[in-house]
């Protein structure tokens, strides 16, 4: 029921805003009494809160998963790109609801979120800089920069990316990570 | 006074969110009363919709003569990808406000909105094709995908970019460019 009660909630929030979704128009739209949305939350803030958590704690369980399972710097790379777009895919609504309703967090709450969105970035840091030490990439990059372009890149798909279009979400990885891997100038 | 009323509303907006914020807030924080605000616009969505107009007919008209005024595609790419990020800086709030809010457009507004945003990229695809046609870029472009690439790159400095930092819009454009045109592997 939890679940379910989440489920529904990421809909409304992304198709009429969370502000704008009262706790009557989740429970109206499962057909439940507000009694069932308080056994599982205190608060609506609490539910946003569980939905934040739960994008990010799985997006940093996959990314370890790709840090330690790849030998290339390269593929880390590739699978971190393709793992955002993928998961925009299969997680788009929620997707939606952790970029555009982060200012419906409190300060405390804030504060469990933010250190694990910025672990994920720093993780991207770690692979450029140890990937520069290995050889893969050049030496003279501004790992910070890179980072916060290779993250844009793949998070503003959020904006645009079909998966029902003609591209799979692999094919938009790979057309990224080759531009930012060779670039775009003729050679 | 109109402008006023703008500068203020873009503020409020960016701090409590366009649906949070009433009219009241509005004429209150400028001391003023509501008579004043419906002077100059009808309902707020009207002053949300002259906000956008705004944004968008600004870079459109910059863009406009970036292409006009360089004569490689390396550099009409160069100052495209700076004068995002350097309106970022100068017009923040109004930026946050353009990416976040479009959703309180109705229908009617937003067919006048989207295929300004569409020309914008649209422009970037053209100068793609021309520069591969001049040689400048490789053939085997997804000009597309690399499009919206270069696009999130840039507009997602507007979740972490500061104006204050250590590096200047300038100087992440070039950090941004640099890695779009010759990659970051080592060759």
């Amino acid at each position: 029921m939890k679940d379910k009660i989440t489920e529904h909630s990421i809909r409304l929030f992304e198709k009429k805003g969370f502000k704008e979704t009262s706790i009557q128009d989740i429970v109206d739209s499962m057909g439940v009494t507000k009694g069932t949305f308080y056994y599982y939350f205190s608060s609506k803030e609490e539910l946003l809160m569980d939905i934040h958590l739960g994008y990010i704690d799985n997006l940093l369980e996959k990314q370890r998963h790709i840090v330690e399972t790849n030998s290339s710097y390269k593929e880390k790379l590739f699978e971190t790109v393709f793992l955002l777009i993928s998961n925009i895919k299969v997680q788009g609504s929620a997707a939606k609801i952790f970029f555009r309703e982060m200012k419906n967090l409190n300060e405390k709450r804030l504060a469990l979120i933010v250190p694990k969105r910025n672990e994920f970035r720093f993780t991207i840091e770690n692979l450029l800089k140890e990937g520069i030490e290995k050889g893969e990439f050049r030496a003279n990059l501004n790992i910070s920069i890179i980072t916060f372009g290779i993250l844009g890149a793949a998070n503003w798909s959020y904006q645009w990316f079909n998966p029902n279009g003609t591209l799979t979400d692999r094919e938009v990885a790979e057309v990224f990570v080759e531009m930012i891997l060779e670039g775009i100038q003729s050679v």
